[in-house]
């Protein structure tokens, strides 16, 4: 029996209702009058010289209202390509029309003289000598030249000429070292792998191949902007962070902030994909402002693909050794991210190869790689599924050839409260070996069995959730009933949760608090819906606007009972004094009457950052094999995640879940396939995502270790689940047929070009 | 040179460029997708029993979604009449339709058998014994009938029979003063008026009569109703008070208050007249909830006058006794008021005829009586330019038989602060002979001259503004400017008060403020925009949020500055440390930024009642009346106001001008003039509104006594203005060619007729 009256409990979603009846509105439904429709013109070749624009014919035509290039953008930030493409899709003008039709017929009449140029599509091409350049001639040093440089620059002050002279000459010769076409780097060192290394009984090293995938969120990118004549822009978003869009129409076109409104629309799924501001509300608002109208940018599932921003795909060289006896030593890892055209997303990632581990040497390069693509984002804990999938892959190898079951091999290795992160800081007091545990328990681990070509695969994945800055207020309406108004918007259900945690403090039905997004003219700063930050940053802002709100109610009615404050209670949406015969209350709605004439009660909550606290999702998956076709098919799939404090347990469960399945997708179907044109499978035919036919039962385990910091306890959800998927799955094929696929997704012919080669 | 920077300045409305350029939303302007339009079923007949509605031939037409009638009201409330209608224009049924031809079509479709019953227009008829009945037989005694009743109890305990017959005897010849028909009833007093006038050298009675005039907003009554599939209500509204609306939607029709969202459309002029729920807002629902679809009532200007709820006409008989030396001694009143089919409204307002003088009798009893038209509501200053016509009107004739000049007549017997107000408490710090002084100061009032036909008339009017709960909240946003987010909706100007209040306890720029309205399930409690209130109630909580925030900024400055609260001042955006040197500060904007790392700086302002103070208008006409044709031609109007002090001073003078013409109109031209079937002018054709060319120039003179509870001294100055002008118009043209008009308005007949009558 929980101790609580509404956290706690699996209550229905606040948005239920208008989900299931399709009243919720998203950015399509957004109509507005005399609204015109946008469509971006794009590039059609992957990587060229663009000799000129022309935009006269697209003008002509008949419902066109205007053309942007460029040339409009005053700003001078780049929204268009002007001089040079660098993937097949990137924007280059935009067209606003009468209808949509219109826009499409017109974007195809803006006519582009290009010069081609040759594509790099593969990280490991791109950043060799004689590939394609994209931004620079620059070079970057690859980790034994960074170590040479660094060493030599030290030895010159020592003055030692031998070690000089050997070590110019291993530079010499470190040619392939000199990587091309980087567009960020990141290293990151504890220990010494070389010591570690040469201490160690079995070292292992391997390369792992990581697609991009997209984030297939249901909802394509859409934006409606509105300017009006004194230049104020009003932009209808389908966004994970509208605070974020409203900076990013500020900044890309030089309005000021306060010109900026963003009314967000009910989301549909984000993923992390949803922040970006130039692939639809940029060239909205720059329409809008020439037309004078509201203007509608509505990506096609298409333009997603070929203009969205997914995650990145990376390749991981990883080494490891260990002690016979099962200790992890040390750890080093060489990523190649893809970022596409632009600056490289989650390379800082690739330190979670590190994994939940106690081991003293730790060394990661990571390089963000431009290729002839679309720029990546953020995608379900960003780069973590990446580097936890080479990390738990390994491990797993590792286990494999000292012949150790691999849950008992990380339960030996798993960090605990006080044990030094490698490169990091010390353990808070976090909940690993017991979602280990758990799950390994509820899937039957330790008595478990198999057929003939089935499998049993286990890995785990530790993410942490964010913090940001956001504001909440709470008001108490003349019927009793609470109010909620924030500015972030809902994912996931954070904003049911967060009208749990006010109803607890209040000590109110679920029923009887109501919640309501504001715009960004009229919330106070919210932080963005990524990171798994809403619940713990909202959550905490609602707790301290309802406790707020608490102390007003308890003032008013010491007021009203003519007593001390320490003397009532708060119980029941009742106040009462304490020990009093006859009992003597007042309910919240008859003290709200009260208000009237004291004021309405209001309350406030403001919160921004506290330290969070590591969670684990741990998997385990049984698999069978089709040795025919190479089919996996899943027997059992179990999740368990150290979720802190469940506040409601049915929505994280739904979590569970769904980072799981996507994981899952991830591990065995999905991957963006680039031709060497730059062309890539654009639509849900040749892009694979698992329908509910394909998809496995999920068991979901909730653990529970409470965050200090969180609202009653509670840890970040959304992205832990994810983490080891690709690696379960991965793990549970080698059981199953003996065959370890490092280049995902494990694909039927993969797994059959495996088996034929006898698991190589 | 103002000690403020924001406050006192007359910037420029934060609503000017969307008003100017058309882009304000008003109600009309509402369009959903699947809207339909519902228009209301009337009655033919001012009275009549209804004998049958049959709305099969209106469901039949094509395009008809519904028709509505009381048995579809669920909760019982009267909404619409089902079995007498007691005016002409009553609400019997009202019909969606998918345009609003159609539905307009289907309103002549209803077909209603009616017994038509005898109608009562007038006041003075309806009272009387063989008056028709419209709600019951009751009858409420007169006001000698009331004292000889309370004295027959009183002596019937004391058992003197020869007084009780006598008493008893008076009674039976009372006959007259059996009212029937009353509605509302209201009985001031104070000393013994019989011996005050006893006691009076002069002693004038005499008889006023004032027109029902409609508000004449710009915007008739409009609604958008939606209701989902959980029953869930979202009501656009054209108000005043959109929690009202919501309290009223819900209370009528019985939804629990929190399924009812009022989203405020701008307002297009309210004055009293835009509170009512039952006019558009609750059949739009009811055609909503029956079809599914938005609907959207809107009336059309016809029916604004058959059923808007305009201000109430009254019959006032009023009496004074003097002094030859000018002292008045004793005011009595008795007042019908024209309330309609409803209740009475105003009727408390007869008791300022005792105006804002020092005397020590006093009686005022005043019906609400019921006819055959529209009921009535708030029109400006509700009561009070009907009450002070007479009382103003009177004291100018007296001043005139007394020969005294009439501004020193009412400067003579002018309460100031500590006199006893009749029937009320002792009178606080007041600025009345200030205002008075000031008018007749800049009008030239003590050297005036007049020519021919020309004529000088001067008026008071006092009023004090209400006060009711409302919160504000105010954040600071990360480019260093302040949201302000609240209920309530601008009139007047509200909004830009807010505003500058908040800017200046900021110390922003009044530009970087911004402010938002936010709907009913968003924002805290707000009162409504009526009574003079909004800039008093939400002007005060403002300032309390935003000095909430002030507090936070300093808090944060002095972490971020290392020092204590006390050492830091907060001037023009920045806080800086005091006596520093070398100076040190910093701005909010980098304090915004320093708080996302602590949270957004939030503040929250709750506010409800401290005494208001009153205030005084002060008006003086010079005008010249054509002989040959009646018609009254203003050559200066200058008006007073003692407003506390002017957050805005070119909002303040626009209402004094507002209020002024207002006046003017009813003085000399407005009147809904009903005829014996219940018939109304139903048009700006009939119904005559000045337009600019009627209009005189209107000098504005501000005078600041500060009241010590409104923000920087405020007091709320709409409505003032409007309530010494009736009089004032009335005085200059018996000033001019020597003939009163008791009946308003003065119109050219009416001054032809009196003149070749000798005034009389």
């Amino acid at each position: 029996m929980s101790e609580y009256s509404v956290v706690s409990k699996s209550v229905p979603r606040v948005d239920a209702l208008e989900k299931v009846t399709g009243t919720a509105k998203y950015g399509a439904d957004i109509q507005l009058p005399g609204m015109l429709h946008g469509k971006i013109v794009r590039s059609k070749h992957a990587h060229a010289k663009i000799l000129s624009i022309d935009t006269s014919e697209a003008e002509k035509l008949d419902g066109v209202r205007a053309v942007v290039t460029q040339a409009d953008v005053a700003s001078g930030r780049k929204i268009f390509a002007s001089d040079k493409v660098m993937y097949l899709g990137e924007p280059i003008a935009a067209v606003a029309a009468t209808d949509a039709d219109i826009a499409e017929e017109a974007t195809d009449l803006v006519k582009i003289e290009y010069e081609v140029l040759p594509v790099v599509q593969d990280v490991m091409e791109a950043i060799k000598s004689d590939a394609p350049r994209l931004h620079s001639d620059a070079t970057k040093d690859g980790p034994r030249r960074r170590a040479i440089t660094a060493k030599l620059k030290q030895l010159s002050e020592e003055s030692d000429s031998e070690e000089i002279r050997q070590l110019n000459a291993e530079l010499d010769n470190l040619e392939d070292e000199l990587y091309y076409n980087i567009s960020a780097e990141n290293h990151i060192e504890a220990g010494d792998v070389e010591q570690g290394f040469a201490e160690s009984d079995l070292v292992v090293e391997d390369t792992y191949v990581i697609p991009r995938v997209h984030q297939t969120y249901m909802e394509p990118h859409v934006s409606v902007a509105q300017v009006d004549p004194s230049g104020k822009v009003t932009a209808w978003a389908s966004t994970q962070g509208p605070f974020a869009i409203r900076s990013g129409i500020a900044g890309n076109l030089g309005i000021p902030l306060d010109q900026v409104n963003v009314i967000a629309t009910t989301m549909g799924g984000g993923f992390g994909g949803r922040f970006g501001v130039v692939l639809t509300h940029v060239p909205a608002v720059l329409l809008s402002q020439k037309t004078g109208r509201p203007v509608k940018v509505q990506m096609s599932r298409e333009e997603e693909f070929t203009d969205g921003r997914p995650a990145p795909g990376c390749v991981i060289k990883l080494k490891t050794g260990v002690t016979n006896d099962g200790r992890i030593l040390a750890r080093q890892a060489l990523g190649f991210w893809d970022s596409g055209s632009i600056s490289g997303a989650s390379i800082g990632s690739t330190v979670r190869i590190r994994g939940v581990y106690n081991f003293p040497h730790l060394k990661v390069d990571a390089y963000g790689v431009h290729t002839n693509k679309s720029g990546t984002a953020a995608y379900r804990a960003p780069g973590a599924p990446q580097a936890i999938f080479a990390g738990e892959s390994q491990l797993d190898e590792i286990a494999r050839r000292l012949g150790m079951d691999p849950v008992e091999f990380r339960l030996k290795n798993m960090r605990e409260e006080g044990d030094q992160v490698p490169a990091g800081g010390k353990e808070v007091k976090v909940g690993y070996k017991e979602t280990l545990t758990a799950v390994a328990d509820a899937a039957g681990w330790w008595n478990r069995e198999k057929g003939e070509n089935q499998g049993w695969g286990v890995a785990v994945g530790d993410w942490t959730n964010g913090a940001g800055p956001g504001g909440v207020y709470v008001s108490l309406h003349e019927d009793g009933s609470a109010r909620i108004f924030h500015g972030s918007i809902d994912i996931t259900g954070t904003d049911t949760a967060i009208t749990q945690i006010v109803a607890e403090v209040l000590t109110l039905p679920y029923e009887r608090v109501k919640i309501t997004r504001g715009d960004t003219d009229s919330a106070p700063y919210a932080t963005g819906s990524g990171g798994s930050v809403v619940t713990f940053t909202m959550g905490n802002a609602a707790k301290i606007a309802a406790e707020d709100t608490r102390a007003r109610i308890l003032e008013l009615a010491a007021e009203r009972l003519n007593t001390d404050i320490d003397n009532l209670k708060l119980e029941n949406g009742e106040v009462s004094l304490v020990d009093a015969d006859p009992p003597k209350s007042i309910s919240l709605g008859e003290l709200a009457a009260y208000s009237t004439s004291r004021g309405p009660i209001v309350g406030k909550g403001s919160f921004a950052r506290k330290p969070s606290t590591p969670a684990l999702a741990a998997q385990i998956a049984k698999v069978e094999v089709d040795r025919e076709t190479g089919k996996i098919k899943v027997l059992k799939m179990v999740s368990s995640q150290d979720v802190g404090f469940a506040i409601n347990p049915m929505a994280v469960e739904g979590q569970i879940e769904g980072g799981t399945v996507q994981g899952y997708a991830w591990a065995i179907m999905e991957e963006m396939q680039y031709n060497e044109n730059g062309n890539v499978n654009p639509g849900f035919v040749d892009y694979r995502v698992p329908t509910s036919a394909d998809l496995p039962t999920v068991e979901s385990v909730i653990v529970e270790v409470p965050a200090p910091n969180g609202p009653f306890g509670a840890k970040g959800v959304g992205e832990p689940p994810i983490t080891p998927t690709l690696a379960t799955m991965a793990n549970a094929v080698v059981d199953a047929v003996g065959v370890r696929i490092n280049d995902l997704p494990i694909k039927p012919e993969k797994v059959l070009n495996a088996l034929s080669n006898n698991g190589k």
